[in-house]
C-alpha cells in the first residue's frame, strides 16, 4: 500500500551522510528522492544526486526545481567543529537552502536542527545527573522535559549554528509560508543503539524511529514546529507530545532495551 | 559624583554610528570609552578609535586588549540589510566580537540586539493593531507584552542576525562566564522623538532611556539577560519589568507626549 504523500518529490541535502543514507535507504519506495551533497554518493545509494556545496547558492539552486519538500541535513556534524567549518557548512549553507526553497517554491523542509540548539541545560539538574547515569531519587517521567517552548541554549558554534537555522526556518515559514519542523536529533550512530557513553540511554534516536519521525514530518499538516528526535527511551529528557500531537511521532524503541542489569555497557536488547 | 564602576575600560563597537555617539556623548565622563569602528571617528568624538571591521577577527583582537566591558554595537543596521551584508557585518562580526571579548579577557558584553529579532509578534493582535495606530477596544497594559522569554520569531534576516547574536551571547556567557545583556532595542532616531511612523508611539526608545540602560547594563549585576530597549511609552507592547527587575531600568519618556490630541503627528512633548 502506497500511503498519501508517496508520489512526492524529495530532495535530501547531505544524503551521503549517515542519516541521508538511513532515510533513504528506509522511505526510498515512498517518496521520489534526489540528493545534494558534496561528496558523490556511494554505488549502493541508487538515487540521482547533485554534487554541490549547499554554501554554494547559485550551484544548488537547480536542484531544487520541482521539488515538494527537502529533507536539509547536510551540515558539519561533529559538534565540536571549528567556527569557520561552522559558518560556512551550517550557517551559509543553512541560509542558502531556506533561499533555495522560497526561489524555487518549494512547499516544505524537514530541517535537521540539533539537541546541542539546548545543550546547556544538561548542566542543571536533572538533566545532568541523567547524562551521567546518576539516577538515584530520580523517577523516570517524574521531572520536566525540555520542550519546543524552552529558550535556546547552544553548547558550542555548532548548537548555536542549529539555533540560527530554527531562526531562519522560522522567518522563511512566517514570511513566504513555507512549512518547517526542525528536528532537534538526539543520538544516532551506525551501530543503531546505545554506545561508547550512558547519556545515549536518554538520548538515543533508533534509526526507525528516526525514519517514522522524518516520514510524518514530511507528509503531515504542520507550520512552523520544533520537534525531539529521541526515541521512546526511559530516562528521555525531551518532550515527544508536540510531534505526537502534530504528525502523530509514536516512536517504536527504548535504549533500555539494550542495558544490562548491573552495568551501563550495552547489550542486545531484550524486545524487536 | 561619580558612580560605581565608573573607571571601567568600555570599548564600543560601531561607535560612529548614531547609538554610540549617543552613548558615548551621554557617558563619557563615566567611562573609559574606547571606539572601534569601519569608520574613521567625526571630529567631535574625542574617544581614541581603532578603524577595523568586526568581520576580521585579527584585525580587531588587538582593540579588546585590557578592555572591561564592550558595547557591541556596529552591525548593518537598515532592517532590509541584504544578506550578504548581515552575513559578514552582523553573523562574522558578532561571532568574532564575542570571540575577541574571550580570548582578552573581557568581562562583559552589552549587545545591540533588535525588536527585530522578535518582529513577527507583530503580525498578531493586538500588536497588529498598535503598530497601525488603531487603538479601539484596547486599553494600555490591558494585554500580554512580550517579555524576555517568547521564542524569537524574526521578521527578516536582520533579525535571525540578531537571533544569532543573542544565541552566541549565550553560549559566550554560559561556557565562559561572560556577562551579557542582550538590548532589543526599539525605535531610536535622531530627532530623538516618534517621527514618520505611528508604530513608534509604541517602540520609541529615547536617547536618555536608552543611555539608562546602557549604563545600567554595563555596572549592575547580571549573568545573561535579554532586556527591550523601550520608553515608558503608553501604548508599548515589550516588558521592562525583566530590565527594570534585574538593573533597575526606570525609563523617564513616554512617546505619548509627542502626540497631538487627534492626529497621530508629533507635536513637542507636554512634559520633560
Amino acid at each position: 500500500m502506497r500511503l498519501p504523500g508517496s508520489d512526492m518529490r524529495v530532495l535530501v541535502t547531505g544524503s551521503s551522510g549517515l542519516i541521508g543514507r538511513t532515510v533513504i535507504a528506509a522511505l526510498g519506495k515512498t517518496y521520489r528522492f534526489a540528493g545534494l551533497d558534496v561528496a558523490a554518493p556511494s554505488g549502493d545509494l541508487a538515487v540521482p544526486t547533485t554534487v554541490a556545496d549547499v554554501a554554494n547558492l547559485e550551484a544548488i539552486l537547480p536542484a531544487f526545481k520541482g521539488v515538494d519538500a527537502v529533507v536539509h541535513l547536510a551540515a558539519s556534524v561533529p559538534f565540536r567543529s571549528p567556527w569557520p567549518e561552522v559558518l560556512k557548512n551550517n550557517v551559509i549553507g543553512t541560509h542558502n537552502v531556506f533561499e533555495a526553497c522560497r526561489a524555487q517554491g518549494v512547499k516544505r523542509v524537514v530541517f535537521a536542527s540539533s539537541n546541542h540548539a539546548v545543550g546547556m541545560y544538561e548542566q542543571d539538574s536533572p538533566y545532568r545527573e541523567i547524562v551521567a547515569g546518576a539516577y538515584e531519587g530520580l523517577e523516570p517521567g517524574g521531572f520536566a522535559v525540555l520542550d519546543h517552548t524552552v529558550p535556546v541554549r547552544p553548547d558550542g558554534d555548532y548548537g548555536v549554528s542549529k539555533a540560527f537555522g530554527e531562526a531562519t526556518g522560522r522567518y522563511y515559514s512566517e514570511a513566504f509560508g513555507l512549512e518547517v519542523a526542525c528536528l532537534r536529533i538526539g543520538t544516532v550512530n551506525r551501530h543503531d543503539r546505545p554506545a561508547r557513553s550512558v547519556r545515549h540511554f536518554a538520548t538515543w534516536l533508533s534509526h526507525r524511529d528516526l525514519t517514522q519521525l522524518v516520514d510524518r514530518s514530511l507528509r503531515r499538516p504542520l507550520g512552523f514546529e520544533v520537534f525531539y528526535g529521541v526515541s521512546r527511551n526511559r530516562w528521555r529528557f525531551w518532550d515527544i507530545s508536540h510531534a505526537a500531537e502534530t504528525v502523530g511521532y509514536d516512536p517504536q524503541d527504548d535504549a533500555e532495551d539494550w542495558r544490562s542489569g548491573t552495568s551501563s555497557a550495552p547489550r542486545q536488547p531484550r524486545g524487536g
